[in-house]
């Protein structure tokens, strides 16, 4: 049987990190090609390509610097020598890059090829629907797609500290294959099958988050917090179980580590909740606060809100969600942030 | 109709936050007697007995220093006299004192009096097993027993920051009822059936934060944090289940306030919490560390850990609990706390 071999497409700080227990794992894996090439989008940093970079120093000094990559994980510029031999295809690069990747890579991929997204977010689909980033990974490919979500801040993971993540895969193969290549001692893996719910808590989260932040700024307590993470977890049950619930959810996918795990470590910490934070506490808009504390880079939570506002208001169905819809209205600054949690008095988790 | 009689057993800081919020519904509420008592052990302060305190300032300045009572609530010391005219009881005493009161109040309870308990902690039978607080009640007055728990720190609801409570009652009446006496605009409450479910989560989420409190003391992240608790939240779980399930826990109760938004809630800031860093960043015996940093007070999961060690153990269970395990092997210095996260490698859920 030939050896088969997985490629990594993505190198940010997560990509990076994802790459390194990969490449660990398959220098003890007998049934895999040792060579794992990690697609790099090519940058000149100091005059010298990262893709060099990485190649000779075996670590990505601008994404994820400190951290050694093992000798095996090979970075390439070029998208098609990365995937075109590819059984498994990691997709861990930012989702606004997703469409054209899939479609430059499409015309030379290997017979039986599957995919598994780390990427964390939703796409819209032409009528302003939300629509998975898996489905259209499946759909412009024509090939199955797994997802990995989790609690995984690509530092601590790359620190090697103790923590979870959840495998969704449509067959028994698919996920026994992954966890292969990603269980280690500190990065521990359940798999199970309900790729749609699993995908969703990952990209939902992130609105919660805001709120979280929100109730910070606000100066309430660990209580309030709790509350809203509470009620933004049950929104995210419900959105999911509306919107997608012809492609069977299950209730336990909320208690993975995608689900649970995943919102209490972002409502505590990370770029959503500081956002959240920072709307409560200045009268900025959002893409001034993104500018000074995010390096201008997007937080997802806003984006994720408006999103899903626009797919709730479409249907009638604000009322119903009115954490989700109070974080998007505070985004944008319709509404001030100290009205966040009269919006939640009469939420209809409390009839 | 004859009123309807409220009364509070308990006055220490959650006791008094609820008498409070009960004192103040029931001006509202033409149904009920104006007068609640609130049973308060006595004690001396400066030369003038608590209960005379209490009535004269509208203020328990012992445990709720600095928050006015309504005038209708009315301290009493007598036992009897707070209990033998009531409708409704509210159980809120440290829980070792329970047996005692129930002893004394059982000659005179009104006729189709019931009870409900916002005490977290568990009774222990005579062979070992673990027992309800609420079923102590039960079996000791004859008389039903609804829960309220959640993340409900008494200092937050105190000031009235938003949360949430759940009430678990076994009839829609007795859950009617609670919630009228209860519910503000700003102490939300969601009423379901599933009494044991709901009482359980309160008493075992204690254990989890020890173990969030070790993590951190350990200087692991919040990766490592949320996949604690998560852990924890499936033994709690699997506890309910494997030792409560004939009596028909719910799963959608560990989505409720008093499951998942009291066990995060717990496990970020409080005793148990505190304990658990305690633990991983010193030697010293767990005992010393309540007396240095509780002023003595006991934390109610390492005896709670105690408790459900002692059940598993005796049902040849241990190695299903690992974390329930090591957080009580650690609260007793049997084990290093360094050794934590390495009892979690191998868990059930990653199998």
């Amino acid at each position: 049987m030939s050896l088969r071999r997985v490629s990594v497409i993505g190198s940010g700080n997560w990509g990076s990190t994802i790459a390194k227990i990969v490449g660990c794992n398959i220098q003890k894996c007998p049934g895999f090609e040792m060579e794992v090439r990690m697609w790099v989008f090519e940058e000149m940093i100091n005059d010298k390509k990262l893709t060099e970079i990485i190649n000779e120093k075996h670590e990505n000094t601008k994404y994820l610097p400190g951290v050694r990559l093992p000798c095996n994980v090979v970075a390439t510029p070029d998208l098609l020598h990365a995937t075109q031999d590819a059984d498994v295809l990691i997709f861990v690069l930012p989702h606004q890059f997703l469409q054209r990747v899939c479609h430059q890579m499409k015309p030379a991929l290997k017979q039986g090829v599957y995919g598994v997204s780390l990427m964390k977010g939703l796409a819209l689909s032409e009528n302003g629907c939300i629509r998975l980033l898996t489905d259209l990974i499946r759909e412009q490919l024509s090939i199955p797609c797994a997802v990995m979500m989790g609690a995984n801040l690509a530092s601590e993971v790359s620190q090697e500290y103790y923590c979870e993540a959840t495998i969704a895969a449509a067959t028994l193969d698919m996920g026994r294959e992954l966890k292969q290549l990603f269980q280690t001692d500190y990065f521990r893996i359940v798999v199970i099958q309900d790729e749609v719910g699993t995908e969703l808590c990952g990209a939902l989260k992130n609105i919660v988050a805001v709120g979280a932040g929100i109730t910070e700024g606000l100066g309430y307590g660990d209580n309030t917090k709790a509350a809203v993470i509470r009620l933004g977890f049950m929104e995210m049950k419900s959105f999911i179980y509306e919107f997608f619930g012809d492609r069977n959810p299950q209730e336990s996918t909320f208690l993975e580590s995608c689900g649970v795990a995943d919102l209490i470590t972002t409502c505590y910490g990370g770029r959503n909740k500081r956002m959240g934070y920072a709307l409560a506490t200045t009268n900025e808009p959002l893409d001034e606060l993104e500018r000074e504390q995010l390096g201008g880079q997007s937080a997802q939570g806003p984006l994720t809100a408006y999103e899903v506002y626009n797919m709730l208001k479409s249907r009638d169905l604000l009322s119903k969600y009115p954490l989700f819809t109070a974080v998007h209205r505070i985004c944008t600054r319709e509404m001030p942030a100290s009205e966040f949690l009269s919006c939640l008095a009469n939420h209809p988790e409390h009839r």
